[in-house]
């Protein structure tokens, strides 16, 4: 065990591209608990890209990191000193202790994790929140029905993969686009989907376009930007698109002009922004359910994982640039 | 009596703006009529903004008019003859006859108009088409709750002055966007709105913060461009956007690049395009609603009105430029 905590802090907000000179990391003592209170070694920390947000003053759905403040993450780990009395010594527990080694924690916020013969990394993907994430967005939002097109970006994500996976159960064609042939042979071979478009070969709307003969009925954004458009454009009638994401415009000083508003109009599509804290009510079947698939063999994962909480920044920035594969981790242990 | 049928028809496709030169007007022979048929003298033509849709060959909605085709319309007019058991001569029908005098029926979507006290021309207006278009998409996308604020594109035109009223009724604040100081003196001291930003002093962002203090709730959307783009940066969490139109980008080579697409993500904003025509069930409780309404007074609508079927193309080209007030009509006998 690391005598010390070691922490990663936001040291300036980033203006367009993230640095790793807007973070610092420092070394503090390891915190000492209360009454009531218990403190948890972090195992994995979950990079993702919401954090960008975090970083800037701009208004989001949630506050910004102030400045020299630990930065925000979803962490899985193990209780090491309790006065606690709900939790022992040896618990694992799911909490949001942020871009640290150590956290200090009354309860509130924290899960205790059941054994479900899963890696304790994946309470941080697959059946955590990038899992509840898709599921919510696809089901609620996208209402998929049999014989229908499912179109996804950051499809080999820790979304995005889930995204086409269910929809496959769902029985309807699943279609990826991803950065790459490694991420697409990956989510057409191993992860099953009908069709994957590498908008890198720069020919995505004739390669889309022989990927979804039938059009496009449901599409699952996470990316924004031009490739939006081109999904835009092959929507069809009474289309519904659940807008997870635009990490394409996360970095960007002047965000990209949409131009095919007109395909909503005309199509009477429905586009609705989510964030799957709005539906905690849908966790526990989320969980449930994905749980299930995983267990029949029907939904794999894939991780990234950096090791220790010093390459996080790094990891972070490549996560912005599409550089991982699957679920974003750091390794703390 | 005329004793021809005077015929608008679509001489060739617009680039951009529409010009008269895009008709072509000719004198045919009044039609006669079958057996199981009558024969309507149209009164009044409605013109509405879907219509430069039909007159460009790309996919739209609904299918294109073909180059010496009469443009396609909504009417009122009363039978003049009739070899159909359903209709006597004198009785009073909306149909959709077109840019015309005359039109010849099977009764195939053709509706005998009640007895209201309402005039004729209501019923391509505020109990007709326009009326039910503002209904649905502000009860039924929009679900106003009391105490919201509704913002409202092209106020004061056919859709939007009914879809503030509605607001009112409903118990929300009610405020306009329209072109000049006369419009937005309208839609305040005649309609009721509660404020009217004139989009034409070139300070929108300002004026409608001054107008919208606890942010936009549902945003009934008419015109897209510029407009959109400043009402989607004071939108409030879990906002509505019944997309009904984009007249502005309909005569633009170059669509609008939309840029804060991030507000509907961040905001969690469902925006959906909707026709009116999809939601005939709704039909009949819009109609009587609205009846209702404008019987106790809290329903007003206007007119602009040309005289002359010759008169259709440059009212048209004024309609799509804003010169309109109120609801576009082309009276025709």
């Amino acid at each position: 065990m690391t005598e010390k905590n070691i922490q990663v802090l936001l040291a300036r907000r980033p203006e367009g591209e993230v640095r790793t000179s807007d973070f610092k990391i420092v070394e503090t003592p390891v915190p000492q608990i209360a009454d009531g209170q218990l403190l948890v070694r972090n195992h994995y920390l979950s990079l993702d890209p919401y954090m960008r947000g975090r970083m800037s003053a701009a208004k989001s759905y949630a506050q910004s990191v102030d400045i020299d403040q630990v930065m925000v993450g979803g962490t899985v780990g193990q209780v090491v000193a309790s006065k606690h009395s709900g939790y022992q010594v040896g618990d694992h527990v799911l909490g949001a202790f942020g871009w640290q080694l150590y956290g200090v924690s009354d309860g509130t916020g924290l899960t205790k994790l059941a054994e479900r013969g899963v890696p304790l990394s994946a309470y941080l993907g697959v059946i955590g929140m990038p899992g509840v994430t898709a599921y919510v967005g696809l089901m609620d939002i996208g209402q998929p029905k049999s014989g229908e097109t499912v179109v996804v970006s950051a499809a080999s994500g820790a979304v995005g993969s889930v995204v086409g996976q269910i929809a496959k159960i769902k029985g309807c064609r699943a279609v990826g686009i991803a950065g790459g042939p490694e991420k697409c042979a990956y989510v057409t071979k191993e992860l099953g989907f009908d069709a994957c478009v590498d908008y890198k070969l720069g020919r995505l709307t004739e390669d889309l376009a022989k990927a979804v003969p039938n059009g496009i009925d449901i599409y699952f954004e996470n990316v924004g930007g031009p490739i939006f458009d081109k999904v835009l454009a092959r929507m069809n009638p009474f289309g519904r698109i659940p807008l997870c994401g635009l990490i394409s415009q996360y970095n960007a000083i002047e965000p990209y002009g949409l131009k095919n508003i007109g395909s909503i109009l005309i199509n009477r599509i429905r586009l609705q922004g989510f964030i799957v804290s709005d539906h905690f009510p849908r966790w526990t079947e989320a969980i449930k359910n994905i749980a299930q698939w995983m267990q029949e063999g029907r939904i794999k994962y894939r991780e990234s994982v950096a090791q220790g909480i010093e390459n996080a920044p790094a990891a972070f920035i490549g996560l912005l640039a599409g550089k991982n594969f699957g679920k974003q981790l750091v390794k703390l242990i």
